[in-house]
């Protein structure tokens, strides 16, 4: 059977906390980590099967919830958890890898949920100080 | 059929240059774009349809091709379009939303590459100017 277009998970949180988390990536992968402790911060891709229902990947517009103020937009102007694919993304500082663990600050995804990429934040390409975005997004939580 | 833990393409790109792209979302995935012009920049995610094979995807180590003086690393630690699940993440800078086409600067994906979801760039999350990355980051392309 061919696995074209399929998602396979790399990992799990396997602690999850206002503070730090823990990822724990699968021992099948773990030699992919090779070089990552270089980097500060890591950019998180995960599935959030909470909102892998069809009801949910079919909504469109919603009101980010955790944004005081913020208006009714289309799912692809923010950061909500329920899009057409479920699939988060945190920009997270890396602390310790001990084990194929990942200790990680901010990473707010629940225990349990599986990962499907970890990618090095490169500053060069990534951080865009001065980017525009609306005033609804300074209110409350970062994403 | 139950779609759980599948990707669902929301568009596709259809012009690819070294300056400006287009990304055209599909007609039944259009409302999701309502607000996405208040901001400047946009995450894109895409699959790497070219790197979609199992030999590919069972690769765990590799030597950044497009920075000189990179070392072996992990994929994980790394942007190559090789990797268990071959999504390309890139930062854009959103020009223009017409009859549901998007025009970026900046993104290198080839002609025909599926898009996975578009996110809103929010710079309080997602910059940090002064992140770690070693030193092969800085030589030839950003990612």
């Amino acid at each position: 059977m061919s696995a074209k277009g399929k998602l396979k998970f790399i990992g799990t949180t396997t602690r999850s906390s206002d503070d730090t988390s823990q990822i724990t990536i699968f021992p099948e992968y773990r030699e992919a980590l090779e070089g990552l402790t270089a980097f500060s911060h890591i950019i998180i891709l995960y599935w959030l099967h909470l909102n892998d229902t069809e009801e949910k990947r079919s909504i469109l517009k919603i009101t980010p919830k955790r944004h005081k103020g913020a208006p009714e937009v289309g799912v692809f102007a923010s950061r909500s958890p329920v899009r057409p694919n479920p699939i988060g993304l945190s920009i997270c500082e890396l602390l310790e890898i001990k084990n194929g663990t990942l200790t990680v600050r901010d990473f707010d995804a629940v225990e349990g949920t599986r990962i499907i990429d970890i990618k090095p934040y490169i500053p060069r390409a990534d951080s865009i100080p001065d980017a525009r975005a609306p005033s609804w997004t300074l209110e409350g939580s970062k994403t």
